[in-house]
């Protein structure tokens, strides 16, 4: 961490700061320019609190060299963290397709389908059962009862269970879902992080959609500081002033990500673009961007899906799309570690 | 609500449209051009859920002629919302200024700075318990005893007490807490906003960093429909490219929910400038624009708080710009009834 | 075009609405519902001033079916513009490399790049002459004499030119370059691009940092108007709220474009990111999407390039990544015509 | 100049840079900690093209501490600049009213508006003759015609004129114009701007739709890089994912700039909401918030008006919107010098 100091501070100030931060264990480096001087600060800076020292008066910007995270940050741990749910793996080289509608509708529903996306390559069902809708007047889903049907599908099928959880009150119906999924809005929903730090299961974060990648990897902090390292990421786009798309997928964040942590980075085409037409090209250039998974809405009647079904794709068009991405991916391999 | 027909669409597929629009209280009005059929939804389409018609195939667009919101809804309640908390009212041409720390530290610093600011007219002290952080090892606040020392703070000055919820597992510490806040990165927590529904207490929602004014609305509706009418709104700032602000101030947001919905708006120039500098042309401009209040972040010592400093005015600043907007309400005012 | 009228229009406004309207040769198909009535405009509307009709007293809002562009619409020319220089063949199924450095430096440096990404595979030479830089004290780029570098270039290796024109007073010197670049930063320069709708030549126009597509498909438009058929468009980019890539690139604009117009549709990874670490991905990216070619910068010695070095990629990486993309293609093939 | 190294830089290189910065009269300060690097560079650092440091192999990072403009920087300047037509002066405490039609159309509706605005109080008469309209369909501007129209205008009621050139071809026709308009879309067309500066001529430039302060002053620092040191900065609104209002105006802007510059701030609150309904309250705000002047579209018909009509007010409401605005300036003093 760099502090440049303003010009001529106060020279009690500046002891008092210096002394502050010798407190929290850190080195300081003085180097007295003809204006500005400034203060290199060595050790483990990110449990500085920025603001603190940006608000003193003798100081005219602070800038952090390392990064403020720590579990998740490649540079301490260099190799790709894989999830493992009962045998079915994701990242460090394991490409998974977690598919299946966004809403849990009826039993007969969620295992046709389920079957469906299973045949098709599908590590993993998805399907909301608590879902968040921007208004309160539209469905907000099958809630405990979409829980247990989603497990209906998971008996059937054997495939493991992604699903959102929306608050902690809903915590009791997740015992036997496999991955925990935070969604965009609750990005930064600091106390339900914390909570899903004290689990031992999978949790995959969803961006916000005015997250930045910086923030989406302090969000993943607050889980893993909980002792609980299996967080999965997930880009589902951002918002922009374009609106042709629902939202803007950045897909430079993959490589991003995966360089500076060795989490695993999904992306979500279907919510990303809300149009079920260009959830292949997009499939497709997520996997060339080097994304560990691909998430990925099916209905088996996207006509009559009881939400966002302009942006669900049929299970033949889910098939197609499952073959086409492992056909390039042996030539779009990256190495981060 | 006007649904836009693709060309030649399905004889089979209109009519069962037709038949479920109808099915929902709706009265239809077709209108065949060259190209294009028209349907002109006539009713009550709040509870139409757009989505599900725009994923119909032979649909084309959408356009929804009425607002989604109703009870927040100025058509419907065209009298402005006053905001009564025990004789202190904001709304309905009630301008309020609602002050104190970005973070309640010790019992001395927050009953001076409710004093300073009740003499400099502010009609409501504010101060952080429960601190939404970044970083899970930044200070989170003092918590249950942050609220704590706020009711101390309250029965030394009389002044009614704002401060941030941040999960339902927090509400038992609620209870004497005057008004309830929302902060920006918990606008669509849908859970929270339906359980804040069934409060009797005034509920101020900040709007998210890249949240619309219309889901500004749909929170506030979120409350409302429970049942709890007294919902503030407070504009703090949208997530921009500009980087020379922690955010960018959105004061044309102030006429335009005036002018859809009856609820009172406050803005928070302090969160959404970052800087102190900034907070004295940024809340005149909010009083000029026609806004009900102002929430602003005083702190006796900006140099040693322990959180948000650069942002802090001292009380001396506040009893200046409180002065200077009471000179400019009487020139700036508005009818939106 | 739908015309949404306001509650009870007055009768002689609404008259002189619509007598205007049938003068611009448009049937009016007028559908009255229990509030709004709604006028269904049949015609060739792309000659609509939209904002004269919003305008309106009795207008309560209005809404375009047909897109406002005609010559780049694939509507109405669903066959695949190619763009052929001299052989070279761009778009329709031929995917094109665009390679060399940002700026042109010296004839041995702009030949040596030009010979390396021609054995690398690239079908046109990139360089720029006449630079757009922030600041009025950086290097603004050879100008004349660069062009005069480029057309060397090009005797030598007989690869096509791609280079950017600023300014109408610079058009003297590109007689002889082959493709004539607009910058982000100029796409909506109007007078312009009604000049380079005079000439015979193909015109790369380049995404504005706030542009929309369909913004930028009103731009070929411009040009297209004036009789140039031969437009080719590039995605480099847009401007958001993330600051750790220079721009965001936005990859589904190519499948969007590519659906709404049959002109070629370009990426540039190199200063969407600004990084060369991201090209790679990016690349593979953008071919994974069905972009019709790739815009990337070359150096020879990136640490020492006069400009924008951060991002250039090396002559070996350009070879590895441009083999690695003919790998991917043919198992991203798309169809829109 | 703050240059942060990597771990362990290569000796030779490091070398080779700290020659190269000294060759340009920069004194190097070197701190060497336990990790990292710093050089702190002293001396004129406008000149120094950051992206050539950060392209270095042995650097992390750059950090500049002076602004990158000098003409404009009002560290070096800090009296404000006043610029003053024919004894009509803006800026350094004198407010102006810009005001006028979108578009000039008639003799008579240029004189007639011109007449209203005088009497309101306006001290500029401001309308389009060169318009930047997004279709090649939609109505271009008078062109020539209308810049004599203006002139006309003028001779009439004395107000200097203010409007648009959109290209350096058109500068011809501007020899009796009083202040030149640069369009927001043409913020960065650095040609334009080059050769404005050999003007000396008032020069009011827009902010671009996605231009950030600092670029802004960049614009202006080419415009005063030439000589001429008239330059009008104007707030425009810029584009953010909100979509209520045409672009989302940053009134944070005024203060910034006005901190960061001696250059006068005007705020243009017709184009920044495209809607007359809330020009007023946004122009309250921008003199509230300290701006220097007001640009507004008055238009005698706004019903019938050419383009723009619908963030046109009527002359009447210019008077009254005027008159409020000089009720409150007197409380809203600033002072940066």
């Amino acid at each position: 961490m760099v502090v440049i100091l303003k010009e001529h501070p106060n020279e009690k100030q500046l002891e008092n700061l210096k002394n502050w931060l010798g407190s929290l264990g850190l080195e300081i480096h003085t180097s007295t320019g003809a204006k500005h001087t400034i203060l290199g600060l060595v050790g483990d800076t990110s449990v500085v609190d920025i603001d603190l020292i940006k608000a003193l008066d003798i100081v005219e910007e602070v800038k952090r060299i390392q990064e403020p995270f720590k579990n998740a940050n490649r540079k301490f741990h260099p190799k790709d963290t894989v999830v493992d749910v009962g045998g079915v793996k994701l990242g460090g080289g394991n490409f998974q397709f977690i598919a299946g509608p966004c809403s849990v509708e009826t039993e007969a529903q969620i295992c046709s389908i389920a079957q469906s996306v299973k045949k098709g390559g599908a590590g993993f069902l998805r399907g909301g059962a608590f879902k968040p809708r921007t208004s309160p007047y539209a469905f907000q889903g099958l809630r405990a009862e979409g829980i247990r049907l989603l497990l209906e599908a998971k008996k059937e099928t054997g495939l493991p269970i992604v699903t959102e959880l929306m608050d902690l009150n809903q915590l009791e119906y997740f015992d036997d879902i496999d991955v925990i999924q935070v969604g965009a809005r609750n990005m930064q929903n600091f106390e339900l992080l914390k909570e899903l730090g004290h689990l031992r299961k999978p949790i995959l974060i969803k961006r916000g959609m005015a997250g930045t990648l910086q923030e989406l990897l302090m969000s993943a902090e607050y889980v893993m500081a909980g002792g609980n390292e299996q967080v999965i990421l997930c880009e589902r786009g951002i918002r922009t002033y374009e609106t042709y798309t629902r939202n803007t997928l950045d897909l430079s964040a993959v490589p991003v990500l995966k360089s500076m942590t060795h989490l695993p980075v999904v992306i979500d085409p279907s919510h990303a673009t809300g149009k079920a037409g260009l959830v292949r090209s997009m499939s497709l250039a997520a996997a060339a961007a080097g994304a560990d998974g691909l998430m990925i809405e099916v209905h088996n009647d996207p006509q009559h899906a009881l939400c966002d079904g302009p942006q669900s794709i049929t299970p033949e068009a889910f098939d197609a799309l499952a073959e086409n991405v492992r056909q390039i991916l042996p030539f779009c391999q990256y190495s981060y570690e």
